[in-house]
């Protein structure tokens, strides 16, 4: 009720607002009009729309006023920022809100990184919500750095910040019915809970519809797309790291359905962030694609806000906050100025507000936890004369995996021979959460790699150290570095560290700013080259190899994980008993 | 959980549905679409829809499925009608939810008035949902049976089946932010609350909507409609006891912005809701209007579940309750079958599920408290020889009440003469219940009564006993036939009771079927006829000339009041001291 006077005194007219933006083309989201108005704001909030006389009025000579953005599906982990970085960089672009889910974080450092996430946002120019993950670990084919269970999200919930269960991954056994999986759900019950259901129909659908989830990222057409929304989901059109689904799904959004669909970035690196834009880009695009302007904002404003059952966004009216983003045009949608409950935050693509870093907690600096490591323990050793191996292969664009079966150069000793011109490079996943030693060995084909090692802290979803190699003591080095400094990602040939980039926060997150990460992520770049790489972002395909639930041959800790078969295989294909 | 196991089973098909209809062609409210496909019932709640196999498979040959109609602003009062008699005659229509607003009780009898309401609807086939009642009492101009303030609605929110706060009719205040409904709105904060504000417009209409309220059900043009939807409010199109508004209001409700329109009943008497249907009846008149058939049923089942927060209502999707209402054809809307929860419960217009009633407390069967009273208290005393007076003037079609000064024909004695030339007829406001013995009197026109008296315990807002009569015996046998069976509506002629409603639930609700009601009621208009009584909807008429926030000239126990100037005034016009 604080407050409440005022401004009702401000909407009244009796007394003048703090704010007036003059002269403005209001993109109503109600009605998907645009509406020449003023808008008065008092303490935050927006008072009226129509004619009004502020302390401060601001001439918008006749710009657009959307409500502020809001991204209703994002890991932060991907842009490898801290929130308040993450501000900097996408607040300028309009984004206002954002609903992430920290199941990142959340498999290294369990709540704690929950909270670091929660903590670190509190003095940011932009709302942060976070969804509880409902799917840490992954698998159990994988060791995790930590396990989020039913009663660990009921605790969550206690934080205002915290919204809704995390997009529900496991499928399989949501449609199943399975216990682990429906105890989350139910705890969840009320709340919004996001789904993720690639390529799920017919009946199995309606049973994961039924069983809780309202919302899916992932449809691959517009048939599934169209099935998914008839039968109740809110459709989230998603367009961040490759491969996006916009091309494919705008066709079928129209007037009558548009209230069930949104726009949303999922993963999003930074080079991409900063370049592209967030949530300016999807708007950019749509309308590029051919939605109307109006129609595209309120996929990024009114729906979200409705979906997620916020009572205060996504439209300028009275009583909803001052949230409000300012552009000259509805095709470029090039954001001029951003107003984060009444203040103006962001102008010409700067963030103007202060930003404030919390200060991490010791045990999320040091989550890289491997006992001491030879050089010897990365080779791949062989039983047989002239073995044959399964082989994981990248299949660009995507982050799926081929499974062939081939065979491989050995040495004398039975230890696998990097073979360039064959394009088979080593790849390890090392257990870097209890110190267990444990190190899944492999092979793949895709890196292009000539010399050297990459080796990377992220991986998901478990984020293990993973290294793809041409010699054991590239990747002795590249690991090693990875090691002494809490995580990254690492470029080395031989002996010498070629390329670092330092994401000490759980291995994932840099703890300084966007410019750093974007200057430090250039250089690994031109490091990545020296390995004569050829794959134009190995670190992003590095990533994915380790994560079990997406076709068809991958690798954990554990060992070559086959999808379709959900269950470990051996590397070495063959009778008998052989030994990695 | 209970029941998820076996729900999920159904969904994927692994066991039978226990009931499927075959053959639909369904409503889909989220895209608009009409799509041929079973739906698959489980336990009460929808596992699919596409083609499912059940234990009862009924073959709807072709028919129109759609969700369950939704009620979103309804006085239960207005149809005089028990909740389990309210279901029996709107079911069969089609309606599976009743959200209503239960000022007039709560003004007689206040929270066990309520209570009554919701004990009452513990087993009917229909949800009914309360919002707490903000403006009880009205005014502080009558006498009210019972005050509701803030710490009442908190209360009344531990109730699951109150949801929101009931229409903040007294618009001005909240404009202005007084404390006291300030108070109620902060209690309701996260809940729906309703509006009611007629003709507010401009820098006021952006205070009341700032200050909390969401919906309007009073828009007199499209104009009003259309301002109120661009600032965000819910449009609630009414169209239940006269003046409706939806020929006004449909043509501007179209794909873009009829996300944001419900269509509702507010008031609607019993006789009404037989002849022409409820729900049913909105929906014929709408697409009789010109509005889309699909969009037309998404008014009614979507949007009022979306505007209060439903989760699993207003569409035929997996996890949504199996609330379904079967129809041949979109124009006539003519109900044949109706699913509550996933049991037939009416077939062709009649129910064929059990209601049960509750037994009603003694003390809201004893609400009608007056003094011993004499003929000689129903006489009107002028001071001057020849009187000047205030008089109330009934305008047709509307509400509303003239508010003239003229002659008054008296007696040697001063007392008012009745007039029937003229016709003007003296009408009286007995204060009823606290037993004070308060009876404001006054002067009407537009009855044309002839002779005899009409008497009402129903009268808006604090349910008075009010009486407009030609002479002060037939008022005295009117008011006392009242008084003995605990309120309702009845005609006198002298000393005969001529006909009599009997409401003995707090003065406004019948205790028994609505088919007795009916009865009653066609038995009251032919006593009616009786007096002369020109007027086709006297009873309706006589229960708004008693409610003082609206124009012009009202009266309460209190006596004369001045809607404009908001205050008590006199009846005789004149210099110095008179008496009435």
């Amino acid at each position: 009720m604080a407050g409440m006077t005022e401004l009702l005194s401000a909407a009244r007219g009796d007394t003048p607002c703090d704010l007036v933006l003059k002269n403005g083309r209001i993109i109503n989201t109600f009605t998907l009009e645009i509406l020449e108005s003023d808008v008065g704001i008092k303490d935050g909030v927006i008072a009226g729309t129509g004619e009004y006389e502020g302390i401060v009025e601001m001439d918008l000579g006749g710009a657009y006023v959307s409500p502020g953005f809001i991204e209703s599906h994002f890991h932060i982990e991907s842009t490898m920022l801290r929130p308040p970085e993450l501000a900097r960089l996408v607040v300028p672009r309009g984004t206002t809100c954002i609903v992430a889910d920290p199941h990142e974080i959340a498999n290294v450092a369990g709540i704690a990184g929950i909270e670091f996430f929660l903590s670190d946002s509190e003095k940011i120019p932009m709302d942060l919500y976070l969804t509880a993950p409902s799917c840490v670990p992954t698998t159990r084919f994988e060791t995790a750095g930590a396990r989020v269970n039913a009663r660990d999200i009921k605790k969550l919930y206690r934080h205002r910040r915290v919204i809704g269960l995390g997009e529900v991954m496991n499928f399989p056994s949501v449609v199943k019915g399975a216990s682990d999986t429906m105890k989350k759900i139910e705890a969840s019950r009320g709340r919004p809970i996001d789904g993720h259901a690639p390529m799920l129909s017919g009946k199995n659908l309606c049973a994961y519809i039924a069983a809780g989830p309202r919302s899916d990222h992932e449809c691959t057409s517009w048939q599934e797309a169209l099935e998914k929304a008839r039968l109740g989901m809110w459709i989230m059109v998603r367009e961040g790291a490759e491969p996006g689904n916009m091309r494919k799904l705008v066709s079928i959004i129209n007037e009558k359905n548009c209230g069930r669909f949104m726009l949303t970035s999922d993963d999003k690196p930074p080079d991409k962030l900063f370049n592209e834009g967030h949530m300016d880009f999807l708007l950019r695009e749509a309308v590029r694609m051919g939605l109307e302007s109006a129609l595209s904002v309120r996929l990024v404003t009114l729906n979200p806000s409705q979906y997620f059952g916020f009572s205060s966004t996504g439209a300028v009216a009275p009583g909803y906050q001052a949230d409000l983003v300012v552009f000259n045009d509805l095709k470029t949608f090039e954001v001029k100025k951003v107003f984060k409950s009444g203040q103006l935050v962001a102008e010409n693509g700067s963030l103007t507000a202060e930003t404030s870093h919390a200060i991490p907690r010791p045990s999320i600096l040091d989550t890289v936890h491997l006992p001491k490591l030879n050089e010897d323990d990365l080779y791949i050793e062989f039983k047989k004369e002239k073995p044959r191996a399964r082989v994981m292969e990248i299949i660009r664009g995507t982050i799926l995996t081929g499974n062939r079966i081939e065979d491989v150069p050995v040495d004398k000793n039975g230890r696998f021979l990097f073979d360039p011109d064959n394009d088979l490079a080593s790849v390890f996943v090392l257990e870097r959460h209890t110190g267990s030693g444990r190190i899944g060995k492999g092979l793949v084909r895709g890196f292009g790699l000539k010399k050297g090692a990459l080796a990377s802290s992220l991986s998901h979803d478990s984020h293990n150290i993973v290294c793809v190699s041409s010699d054991s003591l590239s990747a002795f080095t590249a690991i090693s570095c990875l090691a002494s400094c809490g995580g990254g990602l690492c470029a080395a040939v031989g002996d010498r560290c070629a390329g670092l980039v330092e994401l000490g926060i759980c291995g994932l997150i840099h703890e300084k700013s966007y410019e750093s990460l974007l200057e430090s992520l250039g250089n690994l770049t031109k490091a990545v080259n020296d390995t004569g790489c050829e794959q134009s972002h190995p670190f992003f395909y590095l990533s994915f190899i380790s994560l079990p639930v997406v076709p068809e041959l991958k690798i954990t800790d554990m060992g070559l994980f086959d999808v379709n078969a959900f269950g470990l295989v051996e590397l070495e294909v063959g009778e008998g008993e052989f030994k990695v």
